[in-house]
C-alpha cells in the first residue's frame, strides 16, 4: 500500500486507448505517475493525458524497455501482445507485469482458455479445435448449424469471428479465418440466449472484490449498453458473479478481470469470454458503484486494498456512443445527456469520428433498471458524434 | 456547447497546482486536450498529466504566448497574474480568457474588491486603506486591537497578513508589509465570528449554479476541513448563497468563484474573502455533489451548460492531508481510510512532502455532518505524508 502511493509510482499501460484513459484518470487520482506504450504513432486517447508516451511494437521486447524502465508496474488494456513477450519484458526489465504472463497465458488463446475454465469446471460454450474443414462439419453436424468458427487469438468486437451457417459454407469460413494456413481456430456452438450477461472481478494478495451482475445488450457483436443490475433472477446473477470469481481464480488472477457469460433459455450459464483488463461492461461502474473498475484496476496491480464493487443506486445503465459521421470528432446534441443530474457523459478525446467507432459513452444512474434504461435511450438519441 | 465538446478542443491553465490538477481530470473526461503553463521549472501536480506543458514568467507575456496559441480557452488557478497581463495576453493571442481580465480586475487588489462588493450591497468586513501608520493607529482605536493588516496584493493561506495588536506594533508590522515602500495596504477589523463558511458559484452566459454553503475550518490560517452543509441554520445557509451570487454577478464572473464569509456572533454574514477559481472550500463537491466544482469550473469556462450543485447525501466531510514529513512524498497508513466505502482519498502527486504543505485530501460521505466529521478525523488521524 506504501509504495503504491508514493508520488514517483509510474504505472504503465501497454495500450493508449479508452480503457487506459480512463484507468489513468484514476491512478491520478491517487497521485500517481502514468506511462503508457502504443504501437501506434498517431495520438491516441491516454497519450493526451502524460509527458510519458512511448511506441514500439507490441511484439518487440526491445522497443519497451526504456517504458518498462521507467515504470514500477506494467498493465495491459487489451490482448495483443503475447504472453512470452510479456514474460520477457518482466525478466528484462524487472518490473513487475500484471494481470502476469503466467496467468494471461490461460487465457490469450481462445483453445487454451476454454480449457482452463473447463478444467476448473466452470461451464463453457460447446466448443472444439478445428484443423480440417472435416473437423467443422462435424462439429456443425452434432451441435446444429449455424455455429461460429474462431481464431483462437486476436479476435475483437467481432473481428476474427465468422457464422458458419451451413457444411457448405464451412471450406469458405475455414480459409477465411486461415485455417489454411496453419491459423488455429476453434468452432464453437451457436448459443440460444436470452440474455447476456457480465461480470467484472478485482483481484490481489489483499483480497478481491466481485461486481454485480450487469446484462450487455449487442449488435452486430458490439455492446452497445449495459444494464445493471442484470433483469434476471438473483439467483441467476448470483451464479454469474460465482464463476466470475471462481474463474479469476482458475488463472490466479492479480488486476481487474471481466467475464461475459450467456444465460440459456433453459437457465444454464455458460461461460462466453474472458478479458484480463477493464472491459466495456464495467463502464458504468465509474458513477454506478462505490469504486469503479478503474479504480480497482489501479488499486489492484499497485497492490493496494481493493475498495467496494457496490452499486450506489438501485440500478446504473451506459449506453456506447458510437461515432455516427467520418469527421473531426465533436459531440453535439448532447445538451439534455449534461444536464441531466443523474447522468454522467465520458467522452474518449479521440480526434476522428467514424461511424460505429466507440467515442464516449453516457451513464444513467435510476432507481429501476429498464426505466433507465428507456430514459437514457432517450437523453442520448440525439447525440451525433 | 458544441465547440468545447470537440476532442481538439485544449484548455490551457494558468498555474499547474491541485487546482488545476482536479480541474484538468474533469475536463479529460470530456475529452477535451489540456494545456498547462507554470512560472516554475520543477515538476508540479498538472505537469504530470499533459505533454502540453509551458514555463515562464507570470509577468512575461512573451513567454505566454507559444502557451495562448496551444489553447482555444485560458483559465486560471491562482491570483498571481496581473489583470493587464491576462488582457494583453487575450488581446495578443486571441485566445479568450476566462474568468475574464476584467471581472478579475475587479477583485485581484483586496482594496478595490471591497470596493466592488461594498457597492454591490454587500456587507464586508470593516477595513480602509492604509498609507501611514496613523491611518492603522486611527483605525484599530476605530474599531478595537487586535485588527489586521494585509497586503491588497499576493496574499495566501496567512502570507502577507499580519495580526496588530496595539498601537504600540503598528509601526513595525507597516513597515513588514512594505507599507514604508508604497506598497498598498489595507486594514481589517478583528471580526468575532462563531463560524467561517464559504460558497462556490459557477456561471456563465448559460446560468448559473449555486453550491451548498459549507464551513471552512482552520488552522494558523491555512483551511483544514470542511463540512457541507454547514452546520448553521437554514436561513444562514441561504443567506451565503445570495450574497455569493451576487457577489458572482457583481463582477459579471464567468467561470468559478469561490466566497468566504464571517458568522458574526449576533448573526450578520460578512463577505471575507473572495478566488476566481475553483477553491479548497470546495475540493468535497468531487464526490459529495451531482457535479464538482472541478467539472462546472470546467463546462463555465467552456461554455457548456452547468451541471447541477446539489449535494448526494445529506452530508460530506473534506479532511486536508497536510504533510507531516519533509520527504520523498508518500502516503502511509492510508488503509483505514481507502476501504471505507464512502470515503475517497486524493493525492496531488507533489514529488515532496513538506510540513502542513497541502498534498492530499480525503473526502467522507455520511448522513450528519458532525457525525460524519468525527469519524473523517478518525479515518485520516494515522495518515502520514
Amino acid at each position: 500500500m506504501e509504495q503504491s502511493l508514493s508520488s514517483s509510482f509510474t504505472i504503465g499501460f501497454l495500450g493508449a486507448g479508452q480503457l487506459a484513459r480512463m484507468s489513468a484518470l484514476q491512478a491520478f487520482r491517487f497521485g500517481l505517475q502514468v506511462a503508457v506504450f502504443s504501437d501506434r504513432k498517431e495520438d491516441e486517447p491516454t497519450q493526451f493525458l502524460t509527458p510519458f508516451s512511448y511506441s514500439g511494437s507490441y511484439s518487440d521486447v526491445d522497443s519497451m524497455l526504456e517504458f518498462a524502465d521507467k515504470c514500477d508496474v506494467i498493465t495491459l488494456e487489451n490482448e495483443f501482445i503475447d504472453s512470452g513477450v510479456l514474460k520477457e519484458l518482466e525478466l528484462r526489465s524487472g518490473t513487475p507485469v500484471y494481470p502476469s504472463p503466467e496467468s494471461f497465458a490461460l487465457i490469450e488463446d481462445k483453445l487454451i482458455e476454454k480449457q482452463t475454465f473447463e478444467k476448473a469446471g466452470i461451464p463453457v460454450t460447446p466448443y472444439r479445435k478445428i484443423t480440417a474443414v472435416s473437423d467443422l462439419i462435424s462439429f456443425g453436424k452434432e451441435h446444429g448449424w449455424p455455429c461460429l468458427i474462431k481464431s483462437s487469438k486476436g479476435g475483437y468486437d467481432g473481428y476474427g469471428n465468422k457464422t458458419v451457417r451451413s457444411a457448405d459454407s464451412a471450406e469458405e469460413a475455414f480459409r477465411q479465418l486461415g485455417g489454411d494456413q496453419g491459423h488455429t481456430l476453434i468452432a464453437e456452438a451457436y448459443v440460444r440466449f436470452t440474455h447476456e450477461l457480465a461480470v467484472q472481478v478485482a483481484r490481489n494478495q489483499t483480497g478481491h472484490v466481485v461486481y454485480p451482475c450487469c446484462e450487455t445488450v449487442q449488435k452486430n457483436h458490439i455492446c452497445v449498453a449495459v444494464k445493471s443490475p442484470a433483469p434476471v433472477t438473483s439467483a441467476q446473477q448470483e451464479r454469474a458473479r460465482e464463476l466470475a470469481l471462481k474463474a479469476t481464480g482458475a488463472i490466479d488472477g492479480t488486476g481487474l478481470f471481466a467475464f461475459e457469460f450467456f444465460l440459456t433459455a433453459n437457465g444454464d450459464i455458460l461461460l462466453n469470454e474472458s478479458a484480463p483488463r477493464p472491459h466495456n461492461s464495467g463502464h458504468y461502474t465509474i458513477e454506478g458503484c462505490v469504486t469503479s473498475q478503474f479504480e480497482n484496476h489501479v488499486r489492484a496491480v499497485c497492490g493496494m486494498a481493493l475498495g467496494s464493487s457496490e452499486l450506489i443506486r438501485p440500478a446504473a445503465v451506459m449506453i456506447n456512443l458510437l461515432g455516427t459521421h467520418h469527421r473531426a470528432s465533436r459531440i453535439e446534441n448532447s445538451g439534455k445527456a449534461v444536464m441531466e443530474p443523474d447522468g454522467h457523459l465520458h467522452s474518449y478525446g479521440k480526434l476522428i469520428s467514424k461511424k460505429g467507432r466507440k467515442m464516449a459513452h453516457y451513464t444513467l444512474l435510476g432507481d429501476e433498471v429498464e426505466k433507465t434504461y428507456s430514459r437514457a435511450l432517450q437523453l442520448t438519441e440525439e447525440i451525433a458524434i
